[in-house]
């Protein structure tokens, strides 16, 4: 049975060519493109757009509207078309595909009003389509997210993440539409038009499938009609042919990422046109009208309570932080890799349950799904190990093409996390995230930075990093003291001194240790506290250097490489201002963290002989 | 029925026992570590090396050996026992598990001659597996590689990845066994004993399946001697018991990663002693004595044969020198993630089908299989877009801890490719691959500097990166020049230079076109390649900064965190050299290549505005 929609089966199925004809048009206007990739979806992209998604396409961020994420992203000339047939935009803005000044860009971006998140690399967009399923549970909202993927993305390992997480928690207003169309890049795919071969893949990790030819307008309406039975998830596979509708192109090897040439379009279009309809004027169904989530940040949090000295690590801290912001700010969701009890993560589990997403040992999941929560309003937290965030660097990436609202906090960094070894520790969390654009990256040495900073990340949008340490640290600054991101703190500091100490997290206090033993010796130094990596609070730096006959010495927990010495000597090189830096330039291994900062010259004692050496 | 072997079934329980015993001692004695995980696992551990697999006790790396590797390396403890009882290490040696002056470190490393590679980052063994069991397929060898996973680990997509590639190339000679119990580190997994949701995975991903009790030594036996039956790699699904055999212990909440305290110990170990026996003398089946595959470089290799001003992409380069000394050198393999039109890995391809591996669209496990390939002495080029080896890193990681030989070759760096977008330019990929240990990062900017790279490349065991570039760009150096790692090359100078520019790639030739210009204004500027971006070639732009008052300018197409200049500052910031830097500051977008650099400031023009702006 087909819903009943005012559009016809024949005239989808013309809306259809009508999107593979902007789909060469557009392609052949750039030069560049995939127009191929476009057309094995078309028919799909039109049913969904104009028969049987609910939404505005006047508005497309209302929250009630059904999601589309474009996974298969290089099949962006196909999205265009459809936004310029409904209406939103334009039929000859299509035309500036790719061009500097168009925001219709070789990928989708959320330069566009109807894109959620960039798309491009690839097996990413189930993840984020996870995230939007579970804020609409959470929010009592019933639409449904739509995700296309294209049959060569699922060989990433993401999709499985994916595809797993949303087995496990049922979610039935989720669904994946496969476009088998067979060919990949550089070659067919492993499977080819084994359909069955993907369908066992979705049923094995808990969804319901259907297979269909993604051709037959009727079959797709049909299959979509039935969304939503049952209680999994459904993975709709489709069989298509890439090219397709046109005899030169469908199912031909080497036209993968090829931009027909005009000759070539007008043979296509040739082709499709006495069979192509426009979408314009065709009725697309309203979606609900049920209350807004609230995504306003309240006044203000609860405030904290923590006593100079104080042993508590900055990992616990931040535990406490979430537990104390959950109940104020509704929006925040903390989202865990099976490391809660060593995250204190679970302290937020304990009180907030239902806003708890535990995504197993699967970080490229858990930060695409905390993505997909930011663009639907929530604040995620994603924490795990920091070294571990390494395995979701791309999801990462792509979060800050688009300009996602996701937080993520890293623990059991440097080689301070002691006897576990290098595989476990956070040694290049700071360059990876630092190389993130327009990422802020935060990093406090105590319990009260640690909170005023988690404070800082829940009220400012932007892919933010926390930096978490292991060990117990004392505490060192008062409750009411301010961590403005940008800033850094002179926790030391005299007329005397000869050189200046910047250090973060464990080694601000080995640098304290280290000013002690010295000024013993007739050697003052100035410390500060880097809590701000990036941006980097340059101004405190470099007025402490000017007064230390401008040398510094950084000291890091870190590799050598893209850390917080590689920050301040990139951002004060240009004044000339002498950068020494010490970090974990060998390979780590296990042993107790106290032998490991000495071993790798990041201790108090190290610090001692470096400045010894300098001043 | 079970293979004829020389230690009873209740020996060998015994022998997991005794397993057993160590994995408890060796934590107590350490305060920490994972004696539940290791005791989950003794069965399957004693199985395999004292009455399945066949290899030399004490010459682990003997090429014929069967391989086994540990995935779920947090067990450490279990395999070291393993390596005790069978006389390779001193039984006595195991209480000093993750001591600094131990090698039996938390997690496995390759300092211990019976591990190839690093584990303890989850879902990476099996990757490392498929490369081993394809080196078996090329070198004509019939060993088995058996690979322990933890059932929470089953969440990472990487093991789908690797699972996938197994079945689509039918490696018969790979055995994946999963050690089920069921409980993960914060909580218990998403299956717990449902062993039909592992079974059904790998059945989908094209394995053949065993599901046994993996702790009835006499059913793990039997399945075991089936291996090599069918096409397919094998999968074992073993219920298991997280604590198995100790009463107060076993498939009990709140042990992971917990050693036991010197009571518990002892309560455990009374409990386990009666049913222990020692492996000590117990018969292991030697391996075959098949010929050695030849792992050693050719004397030399094929010469080049460039143009002074051929335009040549740096990526075409890269494709030519694999196929250049493919020839030459059988221990060449090329990986790719479908791109090889693109990375034009193709050219090797063509020529040598037989040593390429096409890893379809999953880069984790394109590097995984390639640190296994490098393990058993071939020298393997991965190669795809940079940015992509983003969705790697955890895995290069690895790799660096692994000290593994490997090389990544990635295309399509920065806003210079152009129209396609930011999600596939590579812009973090420098600032990656610094941080990783012991790594070296090369970026050619003509085509004689790639090839005389990619011929240090091969020759020179470690984790390389090179760093290709989209655009066609003119050969400036004779084919006979030499590129030394750790070198720089001056391309302009004269004596009265004002400033010293640094460019690589596409911004070397920015930089030359920048002194032409301001030549004409009269202001002569020293230009270097900084082809050796690490180790950086310090002493070359150290001895020209000197000769234009220490003041330099880097240009980069890269973003300005962690990549040229980060590195050119970090290197000579202690000698109060001054560094400028020009790179990709702001969220890229799609455009023609030219505009976008000129766009983002690192085109001759903007290089001219900073260049008057500094002197």
């Amino acid at each position: 049975m087909i819903e009943t929609k005012e559009a016809s089966v024949e005239t989808l199925a013309g809306i259809a060519n009508q999107l593979r004809i902007h789909s060469i048009n557009a392609t052949t206007a750039a030069g560049s493109g995939h127009p191929t990739s476009s057309m094995s979806a078309a028919d799909i992209v039109a049913a969904l757009f104009f028969g049987h998604m609910k939404y505005y396409p006047n508005d497309p961020k209302n929250y009630n509207n059904d999601r589309f994420i474009l996974s298969k992203g290089h099949a962006a000339p196909v999205l265009y078309a459809a936004w310029a047939e409904n209406g939103l935009i334009p039929v000859n803005e299509l035309v500036r595909l790719r061009e500097l000044t168009s925001d219709l860009e070789g990928h989708p971006t959320p330069r566009l009003p109807f894109v959620d998140v960039s798309t491009g690399s690839l097996g990413q967009g189930l993840s984020v389509g996870v995230g939007m399923a579970l804020s609409a549970r959470l929010d009592n909202l019933d639409f449904r997210t739509y995700v296309l993927l294209g049959d060569g993305e699922c060989a990433e390992g993401s999709v499985w993440e994916a595809a797993g997480l949303a087995g496990i928690y049922s979610l039935k207003n989720l669904v994946a539409i496969v476009d088998v169309n067979r060919l990949g890049q550089s070659q067919a795919t492993a499977y080819g038009h084994d359909l069955k071969a993907y369908e066992n893949k979705f049923k094995a990790f808990g969804w319901r499938t259907e297979v269909i030819d993604g051709h037959d307008m009727e079959e797709i309406l049909e299959v979509l009609a039935a969304v939503g039975l049952g209680e999994q998830p459904l993975a709709i596979i489709a069989k298509t042919y890439k090219g397709a509708g046109v005899s030169f192109l469908q199912d031909k090897d080497g036209w993968h990422g090829k931009a027909l040439s005009k000759d070539e379009a007008a043979r296509a279009i040739a082709e499709l046109q006495p069979k192509a309809t426009s979408g314009i004027g065709v009725h697309v169904e309203p979606p609900s009208n049920l209350p807004a989530p609230n995504t306003a940040a309240p006044a203000s949090y609860p405030p904290i309570n923590y006593s100079m000295g104080q042993m508590v690590a900055t990992r616990e801290a931040f535990g406490n932080a979430l537990a104390r912001i959950g109940e104020a700010d509704q929006r925040v969701v903390s989202l865990d890799g099976d490391t809660k009890n060593s995250t204190f993560s679970e302290r937020f589990l304990k009180k907030f349950p239902a806003r708890f997403v535990e995504c197993f040992i699967a970080e490229q999941n858990m930060v695409g799904v905390g993505v997909g929560l930011g663009t639907r309003g929530k604040v995620p937290f994603a924490s795990t190990f920091a070294t571990f965030f390494t395995r979701a660097h791309d999801q990462v990436r792509m979060a800050g093409h688009s300009q996602a609202n996701i937080k993520l906090v890293g623990s059991h960094v440097g080689v301070s996390i002691g006897e576990d070894g290098g595989s476990q520790m956070g040694l290049e969390d700071i360059a990876m995230f630092r190389a993130v654009i327009g990422s802020t990256v935060l990093y406090p040495s105590d319990a009260v930075c640690a909170e005023k900073l988690v404070d800082h990340m829940v009220k400012t949008r932007g892919v933010m990093f926390l930096r978490t340490s292991r060990p117990k640290t004392p505490v060192i600054y008062k409750n009411d003291e301010e961590f403005p991101v940008g800033g850094a703190k002179i926790v030391r500091q005299s007329a005397s001194d000869k050189i200046t100490v910047v250090g973060a997290g464990v080694t601000l206090f080995e640098a304290l240790k280290a000013a002690d033993a010295l000024a013993g010796e007739g050697i003052n130094i100035t410390v500060i506290d880097a809590y701000s990596i990036k941006p980097l609070g340059k101004d405190v730096i470099k007025a402490a250097a000017a007064k230390t006959n401008n040398l510094i010495l950084t000291v890091e927990d870190h590799y050598p490489e893209g850390g917080l010495g590689d920050t301040v000597a990139g951002e004060l090189a240009p004044d000339g201002v002498r950068v020494h830096k010490l970090a974990v330039f060998d390979l780590p291994r296990s042993g107790k963290p106290e032998e490991l900062l000495a071993k790798y010259n990041i201790d108090s004692a190290a610090i001692v002989r470096k400045v010894k050496s300098l001043v």
